[in-house]
């Protein structure tokens, strides 16, 4: 299974990434920097992240590669010496990458990865890491909610219509099913990523048959065990064409499940429970669908709507109450030489890091301190090496499958008011430790 | 310069439409399907649409082939038989559409874009259709308040870094070209679009330095007429270090623009100003960044601050204050029934539709009327043919210069409230023709 990125192209940069690298290379610095990537401060309405998207990063810097049309693009420009487009046409990316493993939960302001490079290539890397990580962790972030609210019950992911743009339908299907969806509609991710498919039917299907009841009995005939769609006209009428087709069809009958798409769905929900359940037809289930998102769910699952199952498309596809986070980019080390910058509200923390966890004897997360790698602070450090010249390490090769089940594992840890979605009651304690916050001050008095 | 969409593949699908096309397929109906694609209502914030994306549209439908992989994955979900995959394997889009061209305006309820096929082919790309030109509408109708709101100040996409994905990246950078803004800092979308690229220096090319002096001497080295980033540590002793380099230099100072990205940009602004003055640097312009979208140029600007441009990105490349429209893609009649679906709050209109405009004696619009496409209202007819039998008119070729040139033009004609950006103020009218409303009642009561 191949995770090459739709746009595989070297030139989604921001030019300045390549004025910079030609500046560098001009003035001779060539020292080693090291980059984090971290969420500034995290939206309103999460209070968690759930992280995705390394795996896409981590094939994207395996197999970038500037072309002829590409470098012939950049001489165009009229502003890259000769010598600069030799070094892109040999580039390779030879440094070292560590990062929280995609499933992992982070909190504002700690790395959700690090690249240790020359700084001509780390530059260079700025803006393809920002867009690919903050896309997936977004989106999963988001499906986390979901997943909590929805509490057990299967969901599908069904955002590639107004996603935005198709790439963004691929990996919002891939982070919301590391966020522990149990499907797609979208037939590319289940192709690319191995995520089941599904689907129902439109109701485009029920106008072009003419009548309803036609339309669901052609449809059972082509797929027996399907989910018929029951609001084209008046969803209660559909409800009972459904079991109309149940009664003509006797034994033969095996649809699965009904789909609510409007209306108020935890009424419709009850009274289409009611007439199935009359009707002996127990085991038909009822899907939800429309506008749907932790809040939608977390409601009609409050006040006792039988809904077995829902699909959340544009909400979550979107991220529609946040659709970014702040996440940012910044130099951190040069060689030896630890760095900061000090822009009002943009200040960052100097120095190569790790971000360490701490859990009770329950197994609850307690606290994490942002400390140097070099100190040895209590509990799980969680940055760990998934890259190193280059070359993808055994960590940076893990499948979707574990991300998902590192996804369940991690969001059962989180406390109880989070795994509420009882968003800002409490907030997370992310320490910064005393040396780091030391060799902060210090650099910071110096600027 | 290819417009092929980075993710050109035909299973970007969701699976619902699959299992349709086969379903028409056993069941024998193979009419042919008129399909709408609208925004149902405008989220708050927006008053009018500008339309975008039809050119990578279709590019899509020229284009649109399975490949062997794509059928093999198919027929590897075991619900699609041998007839049906060949049909696939032969798939080559035969029908017609009919389009708003980029750059036109658009009302909540008009159609943008209809599409008249064989069902199989029209169902096949109700969510390839829906969630491209989704997405270049989406940031064109951002863009444009904008464009509204800077009043003639340049704008540039500083977007990429946090849209959802590279293809949002690209696409965005391509919609608020046509929507106003004269470059982009994507080098991918100046090459595949020909948009001019800019861009300016990061903090970390000052930090990398180890002192903002040295840092703005060597990028002034390697760019004479550069835009130098103030705010690394302090911004107005950036904007003195940019004084002291420019005496320093004399005649050979030629930078263009200093920028502002944190704090107050207004007053910073304001102070840089006067002392660029007091030096003798009227010429160097200031160019502003951060967290800006049409509400804070328009209170920038409202506010007198001195600010020659803007860099304009996350707010703008995610629209994140309506991340998503209503868009739909609706069966409207299939060969010569007009059909309408009824469900609650998304009921459809029925037939071949046309969209008349009106404008005043001022040039400026004044209603538009939604009617049938043999009727003959008043006014200008929007919709046009642009592509026949699976191949492009000439009205579906233009170049991204026509569709940006019909924008500013479109853009002026607007009623002056909208252009004000006092959303709301007043509805634009949008009728129904008496001969359409006819239809549509008739329909309802027979359903």
């Amino acid at each position: 299974m191949t995770d090459a990125p739709p746009t595989a192209s070297a030139l989604v940069v921001d030019l300045y990434e390549l004025t910079m690298m030609q500046a560098y290379q001009l003035g001779g610095i060539d020292g080693r920097a090291t980059f984090d990537l971290f969420v500034r401060r995290l939206p309103v309405g999460r209070d968690f992240l759930l992280v995705a998207g390394l795996a896409t990063v981590l094939d994207r810097l395996e197999k970038l590669r500037f072309t002829a049309a590409d470098l012939e693009y950049l001489a165009s420009l009229g502003q890259f010496r000769d010598e600069f487009l030799q070094r892109l046409e040999g580039f390779r990316f030879s440094g070292d990458v560590v990062a929280m493993p995609e499933g992992s939960i982070a909190f504002a302001g700690e790395p959700i990865l690090r690249v240790t490079a020359p700084i001509i290539e780390a530059q260079l890397l700025e803006t393809v890491i920002m867009n690919l990580v903050h896309l997936q962790t977004l989106v999963a972030s988001k499906a986390a909610r979901v997943v909590l609210a929805a509490d057990g019950r299967e969901l599908v992911d069904f955002g590639l219509r107004r996603t935005h743009g198709t790439e963004s339908g691929l990996y919002g299907a891939r982070a919301s099913h590391i966020a522990g969806f149990v499907a797609t509609s979208n037939v590319e991710a289940g192709k690319r990523f191995g995520i089941p498919v599904t689907g129902t039917m439109a109701h485009s299907y029920v106008q072009a048959l003419g009548d309803e009841a036609a339309a669901f009995r052609s449809f059972t005939e082509a797929y027996p065990d399907t989910v018929l769609l029951v609001d084209t006209y008046d969803t209660l009428r559909g409800v009972d064409r459904v079991i109309g087709l149940a009664a003509s069809l006797g034994d033969q009958f095996r649809v699965r499940a009904i789909r609510l798409d409007s209306g108020d769905l935890g009424q419709l929900a009850s009274e289409a429970r009611r007439r199935l359940d009359a009707a002996g037809l127990e085991r038909v289930q009822i899907f939800a669908s429309g506008n749907l998102d932790e809040v939608g769910v977390k409601k009609l699952i409050g006040n006792g709507a039988p809904i077995d199952g829902f699909g959340i498309g544009t909400r979550l596809g979107t991220s529609q109450d946040a659709p970014n986070l702040d996440i940012v980019y910044k130099l951190a080390q040069l060689d030896d030489r630890p760095l900061l910058k000090l822009s009002t509200d943009k200040a960052t923390l100097p120095g190569i890091k790790q971000v360490w966890r701490r859990e009770d004897a329950d197994g609850v997360v307690a606290g994490d301190t942002l400390g140097l790698t070099d100190e040895d602070l209590p509990g799980r450090p969680l940055l760990v090496p998934v890259m190193e010249r280059g070359a993808r390490l055994a960590g940076g090769a893990e499948g979707i499958e574990t991300a998902r089940a590192r996804a369940a594992s991690e969001l059962r840890k989180l406390p109880r008011a989070m795994r509420r979605l009882d968003a800002g009651i409490e907030a997370y304690p992310v320490a910064v430790s005393d040396r780091l916050q030391t060799l902060r001050d210090e650099l910071a008095s110096r600027a």
